[in-house]
């Protein structure tokens, strides 16, 4: 497979489970199809939302293995890597390169917290075991630390494989520095979903997220009118996804997913404990704006 | 073995690494030793100090058994329990509690942010599991979550096995909280080194803590000193060990007393990766500060 | 005069002070008129940039009613109030009304930090003592609170006076809840120099700034092609002028303005101390921005 | 009057207002005559507790002027200044050195945020002015800066007439920092009341506070058993204060302890406007808690 550029809507799946917690690869192929069929540009699994730090070793490794082997190449595959240890990151992304990822997404998850030079070196690391593309991936809520955009782009200067960005902060002023400061060099994702506009609009390539789980096709139209130049357009489709874009990143992004998925029909089981699923009230305003979004998408032609 | 009741000098061991970075126990057996010849009230392995995000799962267990094993009842022993799902928390709570565990202390490590519902539930299913007393371990700093005094007392109250809680946060007005608001009745340990002589001034019943494996018998001094009540020399005392105390909490605890350990003549290898080792400045910074307090030690007779 | 309605780019002045730390109105006229040349739609005096919180009193009365007198009637004129008292706030807000302002812009600077129920009454009461609008300023960095969207919001639904907002907190999420909320219905305009482009984009009705001091018609000419639907010129507008604007916000507002001001051959005297000028090096820094601005600006013809 | 050393309870007055807002001398007198018979060590005006920030000249030049000539001499007299510019905080300096001032608490109360820079020349300024004493005062809550040890060590260090520390972070650490960086040498104070305790323990040679205003004789009496090296009972006397205490600084400073002397039967009127009156609720707590440590002082006998 020829390296492919990353851009556009990188749709992140749940890891679905049955109602013995086991990983649900039926339910797994729908939500891919139905991600590729939204116009998805690619898969990614592993995430965030995909509970990447909820599975266990044999978990992973399958959601990994049948995620790259079902896609079977119609859009390229993206392995989030978040692991403690430089070891056991080294060791999956050997393993996602074999498999034949085509990227892989890295964060420096800690429990001590990192300095640059540590992180550095996780990533360098990572870096000389692999032969495709790193993706940087900075969110601080998560990962307990918080990368600046200079220190980034110092890595893609000097690491090899790793080549792209992902800003999940929040702070669109980060996402205009990375530009600014690579001069439009560097590829950089948008990680937050209630900024995905914005970031389009500060040079952001692609926007990384659960979104098209629950909202199908939306964000890549809302993509397509950016790229047109319709400005007026896009900024009607941001609004109307704007309420699920920060309901779910306000709820919890795995439980709230797997919520509205169960709400369009396709069960998913609930995200892993000690998370816990949505309370009814919360299920029931996650479906008003379900609903509400979906009747726009018929009553309006954009 | 009867219920033991845990106060004084909780002395955290580092997990010691062979050059291979295998689990090394014939240094851990010398660790052990001599924390306990130097007064050491109990032995609490897989703590922060003890890399227990960093070890993979037969290490974990490794270094759980033969802990209980080896330190063979002449002193209570405490597993550290850090996961970050429920399900791994419980089932390391079962195997430590059929080792023979006097006590377990667990801490909400998080990916996603948890809410105090799902906390609650993590400890309470945690608590069914078990026969042992739980202490309940706050820690913001590494595990992404932090909780209230007023919402940790009311899980000693409502979850059977949760008895204790240490508290690490570095706010010496939440222990006087703790102390106020339970009556007394509850029992607190502080978890923050540079806080250990005003810790027990605010009722801590105890002092966790990975220090004894640099300072010796000095943490345990103090502790005597000051339920002699001799304010004045625990007050001297404090303040020689105070550079050290604060050195390791600032330098990567767990590098820091490695480091200092390998001065001492005890070889326990490298934290692992992402960790890095201290820089030659830091460690010859380290050596001026373990030397300094060890010829304070044999000048001054408090 | 007739109500008018503001929009567009609200210019900031500084406030010039002679050698002897009197101020210049001689130099305060040249900036007006330079602003005003420079296309701006409205001029504000006594904002942050215009030291407000280090005039005397007599000062800020001079420099409130000689601005509205030397503007006017050109462009509407907007005093800002930062007062720790109510009284002191309603006595200014007065005198604005008096002098013919056309609008007052209010922040809660606070020495104990307010609840929301103290800083509603003192809109509340300043609103009841004029007659002309208030914008809501939010500004959490310099006064110390920081007012969520929701609550500025039902401040301008329950306060007569109190119809535009101000946010300067530097989220662009948040002006786009302010939008969302009020379904567009209440005017905001942007603080923070660097969320320029993407705050027109979030539906931003104006941009308050000294940035004109120094860039002159670029602001202007940067919401004109917002206006006319060119996103790439816009961009492209926003892009040349971004390295000033962070570089104002980092290096202290008035200070820097004035410094720049000075290399622009207008003399403007000193920021009052404690503030400090700029180091030379960073006057160099300015320079070269600027120089470098300028040259962009000859150069190319968007 | 030869220069005094400042120790012990350094009694805080609030600033009592008739019921037309006047600057009430007769219950500042009453209030003052209290504090000194309760065993203050010193008499401060004009600090948070006495609305400094919300004050116009006059009143400030009154309470300044009038406690000194009132205090006499029975007690060295503080007057605190919290000024925007450095021209005004040399003006009020000079101005209480002038009328016998034993000592100034100087705060950089700030808009923009300080650089140590800054902070460093707006001290040293003051300094060059007075022949008394300055008390460097530390209150990231109320000023917007926060100071650390180090910096504040090299002030003392530095600037003639700073010879004295004021810190109100709420940090236990810093003051052991205090204390041990300067090897005892510089004398520190609390300002965080519920710290009391822990700070005399950590070398404090004082506790700047309004809590006698309402506590009357038992700060002091706290203070006397720490001295005398009577640590459980001093203990046993801190927690009976410690409600109070936590209750004073959640609820507004200024207010809480005004509706406490009203409680008391001296009328002291409100705190100045945006600042509100506590609710009844409040004010309900705030009452039960003071007859619950009245009733104590009566029965027990430590």
């Amino acid at each position: 497979m020829t390296k492919r550029t990353l851009t556009g809507i990188i749709a992140y799946t749940v890891t679905p489970f049955s109602s013995h917690e086991e990983v649900n690869l039926e339910a797994l192929n729908i939500l891919i199809d139905d991600l590729i069929d939204s116009g998805a540009d690619a898969i990614a699994a592993l995430g965030s939302a995909g509970e990447c730090a909820y599975l266990d070793d044999d978990e992973w490794a399958l959601v990994a293995s049948h995620t790259i082997e079902y896609v079977n190449g119609r859009v390229p595959v993206i392995i989030g890597i978040s692991e403690l240890t430089t070891k056991k990151a080294v060791s999956r992304a050997i393993f996602s390169n074999g498999l034949g990822a085509d990227a892989i997404m890295v964060s420096p998850f800690s429990y001590y917290r990192l300095s640059e030079d540590e992180i550095y070196e996780h990533y360098a690391t990572i870096s000389q075991a692999v032969s495709i593309p790193i993706m940087i991936y900075n969110n601080p809520a998560t990962c307990g630390v918080d990368m600046s955009p200079e220190f980034m782009l110092s890595m893609v200067n000097d690491i090899d494989n790793a080549t792209m960005i992902k800003e999940s902060s929040g702070d669109i002023q980060r996402m205009r520095k990375l530009q600014r400061l690579s001069k439009g060099s560097v590829p950089f994702f948008n990680g937050c979903n209630y900024l995905a506009l914005d970031a389009f609009n500060a040079g952001a390539v692609g926007w990384c997220t659960a979104a098209p789980c629950l909202l199908g096709s939306l964000p890549k139209r809302l993509l397509d009118e950016v790229n047109n130049g319709k400005a007026e357009i896009a900024k009607l489709l941001f609004e109307q996804q704007l309420p699920l874009l920060e309901f779910i990143v306000a709820g919890g992004l795995a439980s709230t997913v797997k919520a509205g998925l169960e709400i369009k029909g396709l069960s998913v089981g609930l995200a892993r404990r000690p998370l816990k699923p949505l309370t009814s009230d919360r299920k029931q305003a996650l479906k008003k704006i379900m609903t509400s979004i979906e009747s726009d998408k018929d009553d309006k032609h954009y």
